[in-house]
């Protein structure tokens, strides 16, 4: 068994090889002992096509970099030793940027137990090329994670990857290393799985080593659209095929006949063990509400392709192997040529789990998730923003609409911050708009509720009150009850009431679920709050029992 | 006469909304005044599909842009004033940045001379969002240089395009703008012409705009090659459609049947007046060589299309105003489709010139010029690199190479250090290769000889040496004669024969061009320097030779 060092070094060179680099040029230094060490190893006994070149002065390393890299247009790497020899890079690095050559800048640093108290050799060296670079990582690789290892692979491939797309242009990989800084030489090389990039024209030839697959049981993952110009032609293409849809809140696609909803609750609960598991997962959109359908995905091995110029390398989860740098349009386009007839029963098998959910779930009482399935009988032409945290999760899982509604919510980087703001940016000039959102979310945006007013937007201001944040109770904390209420419930005794008058707008608390239908088919001119005060304790037992009931439901569905 | 802040405003907010921008969200302030004051008489006089949103909290402004942005998929733009109020936009720009929505934070901004001596409500704005952005712009309004107005137009236009450009996200637009803050309301508004981008697959329909003026005189203007994949297609499709190609010495198309050079010494003699002047060019590759052919294009109110991913919106002249976004060969394809035939004549005229340059500047006697004509024979498979700032010019207008030899220079950034090292690079791994270089690149890259004879590569090294920096004298500062030879004429009293003695290679001094002849029929085994002095003063009264007799060429070719 090698040290980490020593193994994560090996997949580093690998990865950088994966994705084309065949030169590197080395200035000799200490810091950068066991890089130079293993690239010479992997150059002798593992790929003899690597080549490497010294070059003593690193001014001329970096020239020396870009005259291979300019001339036979690929990618090459540089590694220099910590301190100024690194900032040496600096004249060819900036000749790279503006004349748009794939150099590969790897700077080896001292650790971070060394930085900034006078150690020697020892500068700030992350983003030492500032914009000149298209990218700056700093990658550790003295980790027993094994994520770490992971992570060199699909984020070391896809920087290259980056590198050499038009523009093209140098990066920087900064590698922190302490001592002991000896590899283990001699030891085995590691399979590295090269991550297949495909890009504008040659995409409209799908990677034949899916082709095959294609053939068997071809699912798609809509993620959260960021474009709406896609959403009909995936659907068109998927009816035709008969490929089962796995469609997340966000999606643009519910209703369909082939969607899939509640994924997270059918991984969850077991249940999703009933249907035939897909062999290929084309995923379109952004990372998906549901983080369990990506852990899926990988505990069952099954072959991803992403798509989307928005995404390319946007795979926290690191499975998927084949990143299409073009339009979802174009990809459909070539898909819709390539597919084969799927395995018999595929789709319809997978079908019958959207009734499963929706039995299992079947009307509830007044309570978060009984509020959800209520807001199913919204009519056509709606908005819907649905706010983080525990409000998108629940839609994600139990809203299955029966009209076409577009659902929205900011799940870039998921904060609760300015979701009122966002809303009514939604809302303008649009008649019918929905806001479902927690209190304590509200309470963070409160401001946002003036543009609302002040817009004269059409916004029902759907308020789940638990007063708190919900979400939290179905963390791990919620067993620490001297501290919970403190840090994370966060109780405010907001009164919806008071704002509704304070911005003089309409109020109405729900104490039956028929309320809100009524109000469902009557949307507000202007802005108008609805209130539902539910119980955080109780919201985690509803889950609970939902789950289980779902989990019974496998059975049933393996009938 | 409006003022200057008036009038750059208005630029400003036409490009915005040239490129697509019909929202902007505007908070109160004092330094914002002009805009505000601008954008609000725009939306109700100018465009009244410009929709003004105010905002009096600034968090929310940017999540309220986000909500129009995301929702609607198009460009919206905040304004906020000076100080802790731009700060504000950072976590709507932070989500932006994630999901890939083109918010375009504008963020006005205390002048220069304000800055960091403790003037209130001022901070460093500049790069406010870090990496969360695409892009951070600092523009001035307040400048009487009519190359500001045009400036703004050009870039503010490219910036709002590379915002929506996928992957899609947030820029920074920063405003700095001293007091007084009033514009002139009611002045009439400036026309700003729009840029077209076409992207992807769009352009492969070209623009309908673009296809009349197919049938009157189209040429190519070949430049700086940062990709070798399109020349053979450029060329067959200029052969194709009798298109005439101006030929950077760089763009990899010499020698060519429809191949113009010396267009710089053309333009400059006033003898290209001789032949018809193209209504549309079609720029591949980066920014020529030739500074005059940018000029005068622009002065010949020629229009100009620009193609390929590393140069969207890259042309420093601002005359482009068709950005294809696409590969050159994409872009070939479907202008292989679309050219009209050319008018009668038009590529034979110019196909004269390059006879004309060719007689004008035939065989020079030894001297920069003589040295670069001898170098016309350099055998097919030759690499040549040529150094900046002289040798790159000399050989741009006089090399006529008889064979195929690929050229290459460090143009992106047009320094002179590295330039050996560079060759280095280039030389690796193939047979024949030539370093065009002065005596102070030279000097300056001395180390980079050492890379070449470790790496054993095949380099002739032609020194030129007129021991100093030539370029310069053909500068103003050469009027400054006490003070010119120290500070830019610089002689080092190099010994080249020194340098290669140091490097055991071996040396010849060129003293008749026959013997330069005979070297480039017997290219070196390893590294090898060939030097020929020259004058300086000799070499600029050699150049102003040339150029009166092209002039008086003129007349020949009007014949």
């Amino acid at each position: 068994m090698q040290n980490d060092l020593t193994l994560n070094l090996k997949h580093f060179i690998q990865s950088l090889y994966a994705q084309g680099v065949r030169h590197v040029v080395i200035s000799p230094g200490s810091r950068t002992t066991p890089v130079a060490l293993l690239w010479a190893e992997f150059a002798a006994t593992v790929q003899t096509d690597m080549q490497i070149h010294m070059a003593v002065d690193e001014r001329d390393a970096g020239f020396l970099g870009l005259g291979i890299a300019k001339t036979q247009q690929v990618p090459v790497a540089l590694l220099a030793t910590s301190g100024t020899a690194t900032v040496n890079y600096a004249p060819a690095i900036a000749e790279a940027a503006v004349s748009h050559v794939p150099l590969i800048a790897v700077t080896t640093d001292r650790p971070e137990e060394l930085q900034g108290i006078g150690a020697p050799q020892t500068l700030d060296q992350q983003a030492l090329f500032g914009t000149h670079v298209k990218k700056a990582m700093t990658v550790t690789m003295q980790s027993t994670t094994p994520d770490t290892t992971e992570y060199i692979d699909y984020a070391v491939q896809d920087a290259v990857h980056l590198a050499g797309q038009q523009p093209a242009g140098p990066i920087q990989i900064n590698l922190p290393l302490r001592k002991p800084l000896m590899p283990e030489l001699g030891a085995v090389w590691p399979n590295v799985e090269t991550v297949q990039y495909a890009e504008a024209e040659a995409v409209l030839e799908v990677p034949e080593s899916l082709r095959t697959q294609f053939a068997e049981a071809v699912m798609f993952l809509d993620g959260p659209a960021e474009s709406t110009t896609y959403q009909k032609q995936l659907q068109a293409v998927a009816e035709r095929h008969a490929l089962p849809i796995l469609t997340d809140v966000l999606g643009q696609v519910r209703p369909n006949a082939n969607a899939i909803t509640g994924i997270d609750a059918l991984i969850e609960s077991g249940c999703v063990k009933a249907y035939p598991t897909p062999r290929l997962i084309v995923r379109f959109g952004g990372t998906p509400v549901s983080a369990k359908v990506l852990q899926w995905i990988k505990a069952e091995n099954i072959s991803v392709v992403q798509v989307g110029k928005n995404f390319v390398g946007r795979d926290h989860s690191r499975v998927a192997r084949y990143q299409l740098d073009v339009t979802e349009t174009a990809f459909l386009m070539a898909f819709d040529q390539a597919v084969a007839p799927q395995m018999p029963g595929f789709l319809e098998q997978w079908q019958t789990s959207r009734e499963v959910v929706a039995q299992t779930v079947a009307r509830q009482s007044l309570s978060d998730v009984g509020v959800v399935k209520a807001m199913a009988c919204l009519p056509a032409e709606t908005q819907l923003f649905i706010a983080n945290s525990m409000a998108i999760r629940d839609y994600d899982n139990y809203w299955q609409p029966q009209h076409a509604v577009t659902a929205w919510a900011n799940r870039g980087a998921n904060g609760i911050d300015g979701t009122v703001a966002t809303a009514t940016g939604m809302a303008l000039g649009h008649a019918n708009n929905w806001l479902a959102i927690g209190d304590l979310a509200l309470f963070h945006d409160m401001n946002g509720l003036m543009l609302a007013k002040q817009a004269q937007v059409n916004l029902n201001v759907l308020v789940i009150n638990n007063d708190g944040g919900g979400i939290f109770s179905f963390l791990p904390q919620a067993q620490a009850q001297d501290y919970f209420e403190t840090l994370f419930g966060t109780p405010q005794a907001l009164s919806v009431e008071k704002i509704a008058a304070l911005y003089d707008a309409p109020y109405t608390q729900i104490t039956d679920l028929a309320q809100l239908d009524a109000l469902v088919q009557t949307p507000a001119k202007g802005l108008r709050f609805i209130e539902v005060i539910t119980d955080r304790s109780e919201n985690v037992a509803q889950h609970q029992m939902i789950l289980a009931a779902l989990a019974g439901g496998t059975i049933d569905a393996n009938d």
